[in-house]
């Protein structure tokens, strides 16, 4: 952020608001306070039988790396409804029956909030974004090329849970 | 946004960009696509024995109406821990074992995120956006001055869940 987006100012600092405890981009010129907060990431980890669907990143961050369907959630939908969204987009699957699994605030960017979700057939091809769509087992899992801490954790948890055939939901 | 807070053009226009679906805010001269994403709301529904403990908002909007500690989450914590925080700054009380009960997307520009909260202690007191704090049992809520749907949800769940002592997540 370069430019104040409510009067075009260049005059931005940093400072704490009176009233506030925290450090804000102000625009010393029209005196507006420009927040930022965490975005929301939404996604599923896709399910059939003893196996997972993991995308192939075609995109930065982590292209080439293996990651769940998510993205950013939309104005205009709901966190579930962008879970479904994104497998669609990501891995052209269709998934049902989705329960929150795993919330992790691990970036100051976003919040990833992660559904189980059944997959409804053995359709799924890559979108845009992914390079490759495949189904894994817990041995075929490669760990080693996996994205990011979430969908590291959220593979983690899911094969431990699938044990016990329990799945908390998992808030850090 | 009237101005491009990357290059100070005010030749904003609607767009569906190059490879998206949706309609965004685009800069004419530099380009640059200003995502809109919703923010996350993060609170507490407090509980002592067979209380719950509301603010009186202090702010607008809903200003003098009843509500959960609650509010934008920020960037240097967790959504659990904006929770506690939020309780501590709008009704002085300090919650323990959070479990997250409730999430709500019925904004276009939030998700509210509510867990359920013991209070450590009967020590509440008002904060600066608030004017009072109480504790109410099931029959003391005063239901017609309740600020927003995602607390009278919260609510209505929390009363109905405590009968059989069974608290799931629900996600909307």
């Amino acid at each position: 952020m370069y430019y104040c987006s409510q009067c075009g100012s260049k005059q931005l600092i940093k400072k704490v608001p009176e009233g506030d405890t925290r450090s804000r981009i102000v625009c010393e010129k029209c005196h507006s306070i420009h927040y930022q907060n965490p975005k929301i990431v939404t996604g599923c980890l896709p399910i059939w039988e003893d196996k997972v669907l993991l995308c192939k990143r075609a995109i930065e961050p982590r292209s080439g790396f293996w990651t769940l369907p998510a993205g950013y959630m939309e104005k205009d939908e709901s966190v579930k409804e962008g879970a479904i969204r994104e497998t669609w987009e990501e891995a052209g699957a269709n998934v049902k029956q989705l329960q929150l699994y795993l919330i992790v605030s691990s970036s100051q960017k976003s919040v990833s909030m992660i559904f189980l979700g059944q997959l409804c057939d053995l359709k799924f091809a890559p979108g845009i974004e992914s390079l490759d769509v495949q189904l894994f087992t817990k041995e075929e899992i490669p760990w080693e090329e996996i994205s990011f801490r979430f969908v590291r954790e959220a593979l983690t948890y899911y094969f431990e849970d699938r044990v016990k055939n329990q799945f908390p939901v998992r808030v850090d």
